[in-house]
């Protein structure tokens, strides 16, 4: 039988990135292209201990149904967390998501019809990018400058679409560029969304992870008009396999971002949420934390340092001030034959046009994460980079 | 700020089941509304013993992100158990979902246009039919007759809207009625959905558990033309709360869900889907799914005897051959006022109109399950609910 799909997902293509790394799961790869924390900072004894206790005590709670807003005292320690950032949690409501692709998801399913604009910054985050084209948006990039998303282009984008719904900014060492938006134009962005009636996603999966630099408050916490929904996740700083994490925004959107839960998953699974939440009760999260942004910052240190010592002088570079990327561009070029180079020598990175709102767009940048290989193949990696690098210049 | 919110999902409700089991939670309820297999039942010694090691020797995998399409093993155990029921694994994709629900979500997203027609049984459903509404799909309702769907009302619906694009049936103890769509139907069913090139969504959370009667073949087992989506899930056999489900289908409509599920959620979370790939490695599946049928089975008849013991003669009801609810109509009046006076003697059922497919529709009837509640306290709450009819019918 012949099948007519949805139109709005008959132009969609899986995560270029996942795809990839199907490609680098061969053994002895040395990976730069990964998104995810390092997992020897993973708590999996404090985890292995909790769950014991959790099975065997609490598992008529553990193991039923759920509700779908989320376990309860997961919801309060993270409103609490959000609360010492200053963010009002009594009058925006606060759910749990099964991770913050989720969030973004019920988002995007929440706020736009087909043929709705959403602006992405350039370069971005590709799960969330194909998050809103699967509800059929149309997407506007708006390119990152070294302080945040360039605003002049930005208004100008905004004044020329009256289609344009949501801004989908990561503010905070943002995914993949490493870059983090300046307090200045923070207000400047809240005063643009407010004036052209558009919401703001701020997702700031990366944001406790700083390790040099001073801490810049988060749009949420500065949203007196009620445009911001804010999207946070446990997945960077402990671990991404539990798919843990969380929105908070304005009532009447995450009512129906609800129920849209609701029909999506009927709940987060709970063992992982409780498991969480234990750690918080019983631990704390202030040292994986802690220990997460020395470990990074030193990664990072060693990255750069390496970059600065071998790559050639025309490729430039990011300077992240936390989170787990950094972000190099060649000037020219596709960095799509730079990685097919490197993967035949064992180390995988992930090409910029997977980052681009245009999904026919060339970039001659390309991300390199730090967070899960060690010093010592960091320089290992970064030098035969640079080795392809040079040959390409031949 | 006003926002405004797609127009799919403005006329979205909660589901009417998840809002009263928050009116249910106070202590010393008897309930008859779950949905939920009996919380004894679950495997909570094995899945403590086996999270032990899971979360110790196998963190590296557990607690980082997975593929998208599921745990590797558990794909294949789940293959194994499908082509057992005669289920051609090799030509159809299998994928595991964040419980059955996702995969309901995941089909709507993929299949359906706003204003598409989607068939659903009268009564259905209601986290499924809710799923169709989020995607802007226009109900079509079948009423459910003794050994399934009414076929002559279902070719009539086919031939009379041309924008039905799926029926969505639960064939085999069907939630809410318990009731098993006869073989012949189900021949039936299949040839009309070639005719009318339409899709079956064949929802079998309940199928394993089977107490009397005899086996009747799935649909997807026989589904030659390449037009059924058959959905399963771990929820019902062993528990919910892990939300672990899985879904077998037509390649190319597959290979969109999966797009759309690395939108939706990147994964199902791995640890929960370690925790029942070990479970069925170590222990298999039988030994729990026999002890579930014993249980219900024993609570179901004993529930039945009640029933035909204490209500009053003109309520009807169904007889399940398995699965967890069954049916009781009272021919005329709204059973929400029936629910409501139950409650007042912490009684709780599910009124009927929750499980129709026009919204606004009154029903007479309503749902009980037997599943989670012991035998005395049955015979306890059939007797007052039966008191409470009396006192209606005066």
């Amino acid at each position: 039988m012949k099948i007519q799909l949805a139109n709005k997902v008959q132009p969609l293509q899986g995560s270029a990135i996942r795809e990839m790394f199907k490609a680098m799961a061969k053994p002895g790869m040395l990976s730069f292209a990964g998104g995810a924390p390092d997992p020897e900072l993973f708590p999996k004894e404090e985890f292995a201990e909790i769950m014991q206790d959790v099975l065997t005590k609490q598992y008529r709670v553990a193991l039923s149904y759920g509700i779908t807003e989320g376990y309860a005292p997961l919801i309060e320690q993270t409103k609490e967390r959000l609360r010492k950032m200053n963010i009002d949690t009594e009058n925006n409501t606060t759910i749990i998501v099964s991770g913050g692709q989720q969030g973004i998801d019920l988002a995007a399913k929440t706020l736009l019809n087909e043929g709705d604009g959403v602006i992405a910054e350039v370069p971005s985050f590709i799960g969330g990018l194909n998050a809103f084209r699967s509800y059929g948006a149309k997407l506007y990039g708006v390119p990152v400058e070294e302080d945040g998303m360039d605003m002049n282009i930005l208004e100008d984008t905004l004044r020329a679409n009256s289609n344009i719904r949501l801004i989908y900014t990561i503010p905070t060492f943002q995914n993949p560029s490493g870059i983090t938006m300046s307090l200045a134009k923070r207000k400047q962005l809240l005063a643009l969304a407010e004036k052209y009636n558009v919401v703001i996603l701020e997702d700031n999966p990366y944001g406790d992870l700083r390790f040099s630099g001073e801490d810049v408050p988060t749009l949420k916490s500065m949203d007196t008009a009620g445009c911001v929904l804010y999207h946070g996740s446990y997945s960077k700083i402990l671990c991404p396999g539990i798919r843990v994490g969380f929105v908070c925004g304005m009532p009447e959107v995450l009512e129906k971002m609800i129920i849209c839960k609701q029909v999506a998953d009927v709940h987060t699974n709970v063992p992982m949420q409780m498991m969480v939440s234990e750690l918080i009760t019983r631990y704390g999260l202030e040292r994986f934390i802690k220990k997460s942004c020395e470990e990074y910052g030193k990664k990072c240190r060693c990255m750069i340092d390496a970059i600065d010592t071998y790559f050639p002088e025309n490729i430039t570079r990011t300077t992240p001030e936390g989170g787990i990327f950094l972000w190099c561009d060649m000037g020219k070029g596709d960095s799509r034959d730079l990685a097919a180079k490197a993967l035949e020598r064992n180390v995988a990175i992930v090409p910029g046009f997977a980052a681009m709102v245009d999904a026919e767009a060339i970039s001659s940048a390309f991300r390199l994460n730090y967070s899960t290989v060690s010093e010592e193949k960091i320089v290992e990696g970064i030098k035969i980079l640079s080795e392809v690098l040079k040959d390409g210049a031949n």
